[in-house]
């Protein structure tokens, strides 16, 4: 086999394992999802598949008779049982905004990857600091939530100016969006870093599924002190 | 006066205003903690003063009948009312890791502030990965960590190792100090942004500050959900 | 002479001389202002003297006749006659917004520039976005100005912001205001560059002045075409 | 919808939306115009747009009754109305100067964009400062200029020269043109940002539509002050 | 011919030529592992062959009577005598340790160049730093290795947690593995340069054919001083 | 105390504990000293003292009753039993090559780091490649040689050079020396990196101390194998 | 037309124009060609053209009867008279040196822009300074040479190691060969501007071209001084 | 003795060894041009040396019987026999052309280097491109030059400027000067290495000694060729 399925993990850290397909062929990442299957995980999401692989992944597991989707603005695949939106109105809540619809993939491999670790999403699309009467629009959403993902590329503001709304831990994306000066994500990784609001904390450029885990994280905040 | 002091922001962010005394004087700084301790605030913190302006705004705050401690390690001073060590096992507890003795300022800036701000602090330092068993035979504190501010120069590394090891978010914080191609810190940022394990985001470089405010957000999730 | 002065600049640019004070000794900028007044100037700029240079230069001046004040926060020295504040509600406006305090410096060698040049002058100070409601209470000064300057550092957002709330031209000016990944100033440059609204443009890091010269130029507009 | 289209801003700041087509798909592209036209707006500009999508852009806007013209140098489309060139004499005037045969597809961007707002507009192409006689020999035509766009890859010399020679502001655009160290525009964006001439400022790598936006803005003032 | 084969370069530095196959062509790199083979050298290494240049001069070599093999792994291609994997186990050994499966290239680039060289080679994959129980259940391994050969991509904390747990050399390769932050391995290679452990060097960015060579050397100190 | 001292470090690895002295006091290098010689190593060096904090480190453990030297251009110190050249003709051989007089400091790190380390050493100094006659003059010395650590600023071509001639391994050492495009040793980095010779690996900018722990290890591997 | 061709250069300069191919197509070059070669320049030279658009402006310019040939390692083409090598022994001599097969594609661009300006030119490839004695070997030639272009990528060490052989000036060209930290030429770049040996200069990266034609000039100067 | 002098390089090189200051003592300065003077030169070129530095020097080799003069806007010095200026027109000439005032130091010690070396020398300062006028003014003198210097830092336009007025070859140097994005140099150096007119190349950043040197070579040509 190609890498040791860390079932340990899992136990280890409250989450299943999520398969990075980058770098892996259609073929590699069904047997993976298929073994973690198997091994127990009931769902089992893969990320970074462009549409052909995975199609062919869906295709694949499907004749070995395990359903998935695969979403080709997120470029996620979900195989096993598809988990239902969150509907408890008291669960902690993830916000996902993003600015432009440039940013859509990652927006949506973030929210995609929030829902599948069983927390409750809410988007907040279009709300870019360059018509910032939309994103003030958006304030009562924002202050609901439990922690914010806020998702933007050129200059990265939306992550400073939200963290100067909220009162909760905002995770920064930069997005690899722009052209020029943006240097494929540079600069908004740097605004970012930068906040002058404090709350702000960032991942790695277009890490869209690192900020749902680590927004997961937060959320079991409560659930680990008060009941686990 | 020089700056509008934001007591709104205390209401609307859950937490109060710390100065940051970069640029500014030491007059200055004794005016705006004075200006704050009058405005109901119990206590002040103030970060970055060197030990000639931290002593020295000690001095005029003696003098206005304002009580006031710098500590020279972290370069932060706190006025008026400090705040004892908070002694309740079941409180949200912060971890405060990190490798050497020079990264011991960035480290106590992060641990003083989180206890300013009211959170149970455990410090775990010279835990870095060149020695890595110092840092395993700690699992058991890291275990019961509600976040870990995970503080490293040069490489690193600690950060993902750290992240890695335990289930609950991890806050990188990389420091300036090394030398030659460390770039004054861009190597450790780089690498906690590139971090191989999950639940790491990253503030900017030697800002333990930042890190012990979001700390102290996540920190209060189980609150603002349960009790508030 | 150290420097051929040319007269025939300010024909040609409709701006008077102004001095570079940075590489210059307190002696060679009197003896400038002096070649200056006397050529038909009646007032002269210098920029960039810092306290100790600025002093001594009013001292020389003071002595060879010619009246002369420097100011240390802009760290700016203006010789012979000080031009009265504009009074006319009508002339065009240029404002003058930045975030902190730390950011003073540069804005007042804006704003001292532009009042220098004739132009009438608002200062919009601690309108950072981290706090977005103190910036939103000021849109009706916005919306009567000819032309934004937006000086910020760390993140940069503010002209972005101002951007998408003003119809008038915006002059991003960032500044070496930060630590870390602000990288003296960097980051605030690659946000203002990397603008989502439209209508932004970007000086030199810490480049006060040329922001305020510009600006001039964009208040002449009407003149040269209706006037001249 | 995959964007809530903004008829505010048109009110807001003076000018109609303009759609950036370098993300969205032909279909995408179509749909907005027509939105956009039915709301009101006489004509509407797309940029970025490959040939191939444009052409598909032209057909299907075509098959739904919607004239459009695109054209391949600036990889812009119009639909709806097309402007006829600005006759007024007295009108002002945009001079989009540019050095090379590479820079065209951003000059043509700029000087399509100006001419779609509205603005009288004269192209002063081929006048790079490696033979810096042709760019003299235009000084008249610069001399009438309310704004100068001054595009130009490589060591982006252009801005400065120009910034010399005339009294109106000049807006630099950096072009990607190049290749070695001319890395993807950063050393003309350097060039710009540090020209020894006041009243240059600079947009983003590339940006033609932003330059000739802002000079839309600039060439606004004396309508906004004497006539509105 | 298109290069001077360096018969000599063997007897100076004590291993054969390697063909670096890069910027050759199929046909260029046969008609090299022939003249090396008539030349007397027993066997010919050639590295960076993709798939398709690999089988083209497999089946060019065969046509002329020199059998050789191709691995897609590793990219790499050896012609004439295949080397017998080193069975003594007191001879020297190379560990080759990496984190990931998208490591594997360069990892085996590295692996089969120490064989090819005559060297004993132990693989120990899959044991990134974000799961560093897997690399301390290897620690009897690592404390048998004469040099370790440690390869990572994204943060690149491998070397550094290598080289505190052994007192051998530690050659770390940084890899171009990873998207965003880690700019093409320059964050794995930072991370390396500035390990916080001693006995660590770096070669170039996916250079797994150099640390190979270099492991070599470092074998054969012995041999070198007391055989030879 | 301020740090744990590690003796445990010095069984695993072989070679007794260094301290760092950039970040630390006089008083702290005395004490930890003090306390590793109480511990049982024989002598203790110390890096990275300027004058000063050196001469006080010798004057403080000279009144505690620890004799010490100080050496001021290689700004290291030595504590306890000073360890005589080692004059066995057989002993591996360490050679410290360098360019030129600016790279003493680094060179002198080196080469006292590898005397104390109890390795032969023989220094090479003054043989830049511009004057490449007086490097090849050296070949003999180069051809005895176990490792040899090549020492350069500015273009850094030393490292090449030597690798091109020997057949033992190369530890490269950037340093800091140079101006302008030198960027404080990047350019040797760079170059060192990219080595057209094969054997030669990177250490730190100006880490001179890493170079020779390393070529200890390096001239180790006979111990290890067939004594120890 | 698309470009006004500049015949008073050519008097300007003493060299006609040569056409840069990179950013235009076949159909540009030929008629570009044809109109200089109608305008009196007895041959053109075009430069960075790939294969496809080299034959195609062949069979262009063939079908037109302007006889011309295209080279594939230097991508060039002339058109017109081809130019007889130089055979007077004491004309001045471009010496054109480069370390790899790599760098032959910018080796030949330099060496056959030489020969069409009329210089005499000697080739001498494959002299990296990994193999020092191969260069040496050549200093005779060396030694004549009026100017040595210095081609070499990676670590660029070839113009400082010929720059103190020889007493004539050297022109450095990086070139973009290498991968990892050789930074698509930057490592080279850097190198050749740090160079230890004076003499030294350098052109842009990849730039054979500039290097002759500044070749050129340093070998007109006799021409220049004594004969015209 | 602290440096092999290698008189040597002289015959080889044809220019006297030069004294690079900057990392020396005056004690050790005054030795070498001591040592050198008695080797037979007449007289010593030292670069880089402070004014207290300078003058102590001159003290020291006053004391010795050894004359000298310092120049504190070049911090050069010169000891032994002073060189008059070239009076004899049919020289090669040195144009040593520069922006502003604070290119003074690098210009003069250009102009300087290149009087010691013998060559006839004029200074071209204040001719910045801001203002071009003042730069086609002296296209007379710039036309006599058999090589030119241009030395610019901030945006660094003037080398391509001047590159288009003249045939000869022209040496950049890229000057400190500036702030913010100037970034010490880069931006000049970048603009440099691009120009886009043909026979400029470049050195170091404020390397006005190599610069001269260069010169020297290339006005040696004819003498070279036909005298010797
Ligand atoms: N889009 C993503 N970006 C970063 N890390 C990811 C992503 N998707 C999955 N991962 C991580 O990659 C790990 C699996 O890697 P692998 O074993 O290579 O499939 C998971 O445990 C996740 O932590
Ligand atoms: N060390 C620090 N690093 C970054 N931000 C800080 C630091 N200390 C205080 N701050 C922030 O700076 C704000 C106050 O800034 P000021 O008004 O300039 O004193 C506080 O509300 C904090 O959010
Ligand atoms: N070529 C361009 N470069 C930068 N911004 C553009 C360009 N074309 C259009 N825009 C801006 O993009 C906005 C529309 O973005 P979108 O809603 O993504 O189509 C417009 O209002 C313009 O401000
Ligand atoms: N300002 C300078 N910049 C660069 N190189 C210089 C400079 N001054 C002298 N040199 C060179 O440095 C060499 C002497 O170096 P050193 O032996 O260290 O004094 C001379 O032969 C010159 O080639
Ligand atoms: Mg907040
Ligand atoms: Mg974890
Ligand atoms: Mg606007
Ligand atoms: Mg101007
Ligand atoms: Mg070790
Ligand atoms: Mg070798
Ligand atoms: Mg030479
Ligand atoms: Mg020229």
């Amino acid at each position: 086999g190609f890498a040791k399925v860390d079932h340990a993990r899992a136990a280890r850290q409250s989450v299943g394992e999520v398969i990075y397909g980058a770098g892996k062929t259609a073929e590699q990442i069904a047997a993976i999802a298929q073994a973690l299957v198997e091994g127990g995980q009931p769902s089992v999401l893969a990320t970074r598949l462009d549409a052909e692989k995975g199609r062919r992944a869906v295709r694949l597991m499907d004749a070995a008779g395990l359903p998935s989707e695969y979403d080709d603005v997120s470029r996620t695949l979900v195989a096993g049982a598809s988990s239902a939106p969150v509907s408890d109105a008291c669960a902690p809540l993830v916000v996902v905004a993003c600015g432009g619809t440039s940013d859509l993939p990652v927006a949506e491999e973030a929210a995609r990857t929030a829902a599948f670790l069983g927390d409750r999403v809410t988007r907040l699309y279009d709300v870019g600091v360059a018509g910032i009467h939309r994103l003030l629009a958006s304030e009562d959403v924002l202050s609901q939530a439990t922690v914010v993902i806020a998702i933007a590329g050129m200059e990265g503001a939306l992550a400073s100016v939200i963290g100067g709304l909220v009162s909760c831990p905002v995770i920064g994306v930069p997005t690899s969006v722009g052209y020029g000066a943006s240097f494929g994500g540079v600069s908004a990784l740097l605004s970012m870093l930068n906040s002058c609001a404090s709350g702000v904390s960032v991942v790695n450029i277009d890490n869209g599924f690192g900020a749902a885990y680590l927004a997961h994280l937060i959320c079991q905040v409560p659930t680990r002190r008060y009941e686990g």
